[in-house]
């Protein structure tokens, strides 16, 4: 019967706060989804008492796999692989590896996660390296992927295109988009377009066989133009900080309206169930959890600040990538370009149709 | 008289409208600020029709320009700048030039625009190239000055210092900040920091004797973390861009839910007046007017989808950086800069303490 469930593994040690938001979700998440069975990783004991504080008697839903050390925020890439070899991290990547889990999540240091999963898990054949990937809500009620979001800095021509291949799997099967369309995030039309590497990258997915539709501006991202947004880490970092930080402050500045004065807030009384639906639609912990693609394992990060309901959606979204079956999607995607650009190198006997592979 | 007054040159046929756009925003300016003259440069034929329509009839606060011809968004640079020698565009920069006018302003093709006016006026000694900068607002009620938002593409770590000295005197001269905090945008602490020129750039910044605060993440911009953000061009404008997105969505959504139902329109006409408290304060078109820095010169660049009221503000930044001596204090901030690196380079015996000035 285990056998069958959908096997997540939780880095309960992650996160900003850590236990009192990981333990909750994962219960919640347990009892909407009883198709799932979570890994709690992490101190044995201390999960255990924060099962028993939220009161978790029924104990078929999950299993606690111990881990003796913690990554911190503060901890270097370096700390994490090499001196923290039994950290919540670790473990909850080997179980992935070991087959004992069908995805690990965590709402840890990012940096250490995207190091520690891909040196136990290593990259598909074809792809250099993993990148992450989110949702972003759109004017057109969907959501907008986008990627890199920060884990690769220094960016080829060709990792842009890898990019666009994961992004496009991940799109075509977990949003059920059939050819997914794929924009590569450029400057105005008016500008002189773009730095080198994103010219050499539109050359490489106009003839992808990738459902490519251009250069897109940052606009087009929450228009919805595309469904696949393609950007370098560094860019893509800063447009989905700079984004959250926006909406942010535009809440706090309805808020203030609201509670200005005595009429306002009677107006605010008024108007609640509306602003309500509204803050519903913009709540970005509903898009919690990020997917780092290219890794032969399904991997999700959590924002560190989620709250539990947050963690809950970063959780919700590993079980879809399992149940949608996005890592052998991405692994079929990615054989399937290389085999064509392998065509048509023979071809067109072009001597460098793709970059070296491996990670 | 007219010599004491703050004399602006307006391209009138730039922008998505033109004429339709320039004109009344320049009629009103001129009655808000009897201190300014126009001179409104374009086709004198239609620009004397459209005042008409307007029904200017006191001339004193206007002169027309004419100009034969028009820079179309879609026109290339090579276009712009070879072909359509006495563009309005073309004429405005010169009248800058020339010393009829302290400052010009145009709505239109934005690369044109700034290819025209570094052509015309050239850059500053010690300026590689001109920047473009904003200002956004922030939550603690002020704004944060931003650049460059598209001028260059590929930036070296000295064309970050010199935007932040740029931005630094803006932000100094034009919001009256003693000694602004600067900025530099960059990456997740937890990710590997930035790219190269970043972390280049950062030492520049910490041995400039600008205010330097270090490294921030897009989320600073709205919260106002720091006076003056730099990036590279290419960051900058599709930061810039996909914060505009958001702010229409989020403006569109709650347009919505106030709309949905008569329920919700009820509540919708008793919140209004909140309501329009926080469109006015998210209104991005008060916010219109991105300075050119760098040239020998006062250069705005209105965006090129602004209607009068935008329009409106554009004129008066261009106004308000006259006003200030923004030209005379950027010109010294670099010199002074300028000067304490060359004694720091004769101190330390370095041989590279400033890349080659010029344009």
């Amino acid at each position: 019967m285990s056998q069958q469930k959908i096997r997540i593994a939780i880095d309960c040690m992650g996160g900003d706060v850590g236990l009192p938001v990981t333990v909750p979700a994962a219960l919640l998440f347990a009892k909407q989804f009883p198709d799932v069975r979570c890994l709690l990783v992490g101190d044995a004991q201390a999960i255990a008492q924060a099962l028993r504080a939220h009161g978790s008697i029924d104990a078929s839903w999950y299993e606690i796999l111990h881990a003796s050390e913690v990554v911190t925020m503060a901890d270097s890439v370096e700390v994490a692989l090499r001196r923290k070899k039994d950290s919540s991290m670790r473990v909850a990547a080997q179980a992935v590896k070991d087959g004992v889990a069908d995805a690990c999540v965590s709402a840890g240091n990012t940096g250490a996660w995207m190091a520690i999963t891909r040196y136990v898990l290593k990259t598909l054949d074809g792809i250099d390296r993993p990148a992450i990937a989110t949702s972003i809500p759109n004017q057109k009620g969907g959501a907008t992927t986008m990627l890199d979001l920060g884990a690769n800095v220094d960016c080829t021509a060709e990792h842009l295109l890898q990019f666009a291949i994961m992004g496009s799997a991940l799109a075509g099967i977990v949003d059920r988009i059939e050819r997914p369309t794929v924009g590569l995030l450029n400057i105005g039309e008016e500008l002189i377009k773009g730095n080198e590497t994103v010219k050499q990258a539109a050359e490489l997915l106009r003839n992808s066989g990738l459902n490519f539709y251009g250069n897109v501006e940052g606009d087009d991202i929450c228009k919805g133009t595309v469904n696949v947004v393609v950007c370098d880490g560094f860019v893509g970092n800063v447009v989905l900080k700079s984004m959250e930080g926006l909406a942010k402050m535009i809440a706090n500045m309805m808020r203030d309206e609201f509670t200005r004065d005595a009429l306002s807030m009677a107006a605010g009384l008024v108007a609640k169930p509306i602003l309500n639906r509204f803050r519903d639609r913009v709540d970005n912990r509903r898009h919690n959890g990020a997917a780092l693609l290219g890794l032969r394992g399904i991997v999700i990060k959590s924002h560190g600040s989620a709250d539990a309901y947050a963690f809950g959606y970063a959780l919700q979204r590993a079980r879809g990538a399992v149940q949608n079956g996005l890592l052998e999607g991405t692994t079929r995607a990615i054989d399937h370009l290389r085999a064509s650009l392998r065509e048509a190198a023979l071809q067109e006997n072009d001597s460098k149709p793709q970059s070296e592979s491996g990670s």
